[in-house]
């Protein structure tokens, strides 16, 4: 039964697993000081253009956020994200258990705009409530959708003006730099927030997460911090090597344009058959409508997570596709479509 | 330059990355549900006879260490560790950061005594004070020494007697298991202890510990607890899969056997030229004390790191051998140090 | 220019100054052992049928708040509040800053009910997410309404279904349990909630609020807990006088009933007046809705705060009284509003 | 029976209540932006010769320490104590709690030293470490003694060279600075430390603590800091009133003085006995070591604490005096020691 539950289903892209390989049994220092961490490190500064720009290696997607958000934030600091943010649903709590309230608003397609954060920025007026600092934005978001450059350069403003840290959650950002619609950089992303992080476990990697601190003297001290919380890996290396792998050439966006072709062809299948989606189709990240019959015969063949269910009869899934996908798999999900009957579609 | 700086210079054994990679392109559940983390915990339970431990792979040392304390204290309770303890000393005031103070106690040779715990339960009178109710002890310790059972299960009792929670951090618990002195097993450990981790990181693996909670009422929403810190990982199965490959046969036991082996080997020629040990030499940590002429040379051929300086010519090292110790390196060190030519040693 | 700003611009009850002054000289147990604070808990005991339950004295409502949320919550567990609730938006993030997401749920008039909580409750599925184990309640509310008996009862009922811990904020619950509507005994509450405070504060005290515990098992360990958030006051007495002169008798029921019935004779004019209100009066907080030009006169005149801005002409504004209300402060500000001439009233 | 017990077990000096009794029905604004806060304010600001000086009333010792603490470090900094500092020992981990390990140095009668901070400094080295970044003192001390300027200008200068910050305890400042061997002023203190408290508890106010910040860069958001961490009194007038009435003129002073001059008298009784003492006696607390014949007599006449038992025979206790010690009190100790036979004294 072939699996689009999500894009973390599969290991490492094989060209990662050579170089981990190969590299077994070099002596390497401890703590993310080896070679390989800074050689992958110069690989991303030069992508960036930004050759003073600290960069480190951190396990996974969750630890990031909250080493990131409590290392910038004092006690009586906020956090803005949009509702749909991963900070505010999915991540048990971890953002308040720093400290941290995360003060989330309603939003359209998850994505958030400088409206919503300049309406956070009026309610909270005094000493009384918490004092808004940083603005935390998914890219890809959790829905799938991405932010042109434009929307990027106004949130970047907002911020600005008001001394809101930007920090952007990148563990879709190769599938949102390689969407049709993208007009992003991941130079421009560097430019324009204050801090971000490239996300290796969703895009080749068997884990691990680049943080890039974009700012200077947002820097200091990063490596105690990633250390309080658990997050510097004695054999840091074994994340090096693989951004290693990821970053010498194009790897890192080959994997993704593979992932968001996979769901194009995917998404193009399903509006074929007359199927609406809850959010029009972009990255890697599918929510089609299904009828309650489709959705029956789909799970007996094909596993997928349910993202809400609208009434009786309408169902929002979600399909994802990764680097991993294969085109046998999406070949028979769309033959399986081809061969649903029903007169009831969504 | 071959280095004896610690146990987490090399990837992973042979043996672990075959798995990894023959099960690469499996289609895997997400947050170690997988049929690998599966696989490997029922062979961590019969090893133990607990067919209803609750195992938990994390990534780290740290991030275990927290995590167990933190979910099982109340605000106002502290945990009482060594001096030497690494909670104490080399995690950045990570216990702290969940709330909790670490209150430590002298020890010889970085082994706790129940005389030291009873003398923190005696000083901890009232409610101005902090709550001890856990206590952490290391095996192998920090110091490269182990806990006989006669030493174990006198810790155990006055735990029990006092309603203390007892915590063993077995970051290195396969060289204690596997030295000439132990006369613990594992299965030893899961009967004397309520919560304790077995190191993958430094035995084999890539990376991953494996926590195993012994008592029924101490497991409740251990995966949310996991999931606030960041410890969760979305391809669990990486850890399973490593851990798979170390128990499901005795690699494990093997590979720690082979570190202490080799420190062995070292520990002889040591003594054999007339060095002295800080701590007498037991797993795979030695600490020798080194002249400063005999310092100076072997820096220049070995990578090692320095533990303490005793006087101006007196300093204590620290040299660590692991599974990917090889016998040439040992057998370069033991040449090296058979050409020293040195009157005053220590 | 008299003032509806708050229920605590004045200082305490001319009794409770009193027992202050012909105790001064006592020399009493420090940290609340003291007999006063013994005498008055028994008056809170004897007041609630509960011989047994546990009352502190902490000298304000934000830290009892954060005491008893992080006191009785592990760390991946939240608090459900309306959105209008205390925790939730005027204390400046001090549940989260002990660790502990408010989840927080549209409400009307500001009181929460079982279906809202099932929503939560529904919507809080797995270890991804915060596990709801604590339902927070205000009682007056924030918009000074009050929980009918059958109410309280309901979310009492859907609490213990589902192993939810019933807190009650009672910051004003003398003025809730003086209202005309009113159903419910102090008794009753302690009856149907877990724990909850009686504000002294707001009601006749310098400061002051006494945390009551119903539930036996919750009882362990709070002394250690409000010492750890610096609320075990050295000199507690001078807490426990004062509950001991607003207790003795029904002293503190007479003075929330004295702030009501000035919040009545305001109430009936404004409505005389034909002003609506923002939410029907009950208690002590009015939210009248008045036009610019009655709103510009009035703050030439009075103290009061505005709650919020409906459009160009209409706003929401508080007027608060309290014990200390006078009879001519009130008889001015009806005097004032029967000489207003307007013709768009709200 | 008279007590030594501590310094907070009586009410308010009668000027105090006097000032209490007079403002009562005043219409205050709440918070602490009452005209009389900012009138005490103004009379501390021209002691210390600190115009712009931030000035702040906190209910209590403990909590004022937590939000200073927690207020001016980053998650991964401690701050460094004596290990008999309050904020190590007494305070239930309230330091901890908020996320920061105190790093405890051993220490000769209570004293922090420049080279006890050095070797602090010098032993955390790398990031694996917390990082030292406030020193915390307390004078009066814990055991009753006091830095001469000398010894505060040494160590406010090792802080300005490693860039700690310099915190000073001032719960018994009052008594430090009017001891016999005292040669700092209160605008000393203003200038050598960066953040400090008047206590006002123990010298004469039912409550409260005021908060001094001596520089601007220090400033930013306190009122923000106390209100998250439940501070930030509704009626803070009631601590401005207070600390007016103690510092509209010197009675802060002379309370203070009277403490002293009481516990003066006693020591000279105890040393005319024979008795000698733990610590050498200087300010309000004595600790004299007794036999245990004596210590039995004593306690079924007067009440006090045991601060340590040395051995079989000999006993540290604890006397203090304070603003509220009567001669009477003070005569009948005098005459009770001066009627005791023994032979063996200490």
């Amino acid at each position: 039964m072939y699996s689009f539950m999500n894009d973390y289903s599969e290991g490492a892209h094989p060209r990662v697993l050579e170089l981990l390989l190969s590299s077994n049994y070099e002596q390497n220092i401890g703590y993310g000081e080896d070679i390989h961490s800074e050689r992958s490190k110069e690989y991303i500064r030069k992508l960036i253009k930004k050759p003073n720009a600290d960069i480190h290696y951190i396990p996974g997607g969750t630890i990031t956020n909250l080493i990131v958000i409590s290392a910038l934030l004092r006690p009586h600091q906020c956090v803005v994200s949009a509702d749909t943010g991963h900070i505010n649903v999915h991540e048990t709590g971890a953002i308040e258990a720093t400290g941290h309230k995360v003060v989330s608003v309603p939003t359209k397609e998850g994505k958030l705009t400088p409206q919503a954060i300049q309406t956070v920025l009026d309610y909270h007026s005094d000493e009384h409530m918490v004092q808004p600092k940083m603005v935390y934005i998914s890219n890809s978001t959790e829905l799938g959708t991405i932010y042109t450059k434009s929307e990027l350069v106004a949130i970047a403003d907002i911020c600005m003006k008001n001394q809101l840290l930007l920090y952007l959650d990148g563990a879709r950002i190769g599938t949102a730099l390689m969407a049709k619609e993208n007009d992003l950089t991941l130079e421009d992303i560097a430019n324009l927030v204050d801090i971000f992080y490239i996300g290796g476990t969703k895009n080749g990697a068997l884990l691990g997460e680049a943080l890039v601190i974009c700012k200077d003297y947002l820097k200091e001290d990063f490596r105690y911090l990633i250390k309080q919380r658990g997050a510097l890996m004695a054999k840091g290396f074994v994340m090096g090597i693989q951004f290693e792998a990821l970053f010498q050439d194009d790897l890192f966006f080959r994997l993704a344009g593979h992932a968001n072709k996979m769901a194009e062809r995917i998404a193009r299948a399903l509006k074929e058959k007359g199927y609406s989606f809850y959010v029009e189709p972009c990255t890697n990240q599918l929510f089609p409508i299904l009828p309650y019959h489709t959705l029956e015969q789909l799970a007996k063949n094909f596993n997928f997570s349910i993202q809400e269910k609208i009434n009786e009869d309408k169902t929002v899934i979600r399909l994802v596709t990764s680097w991993a996908t294969s085109q046998d798999g999406v070949d028979s999900l769309i033959e399986f479509l081809s061969n649903i009957k029903e007169n009831n579609r969504s």
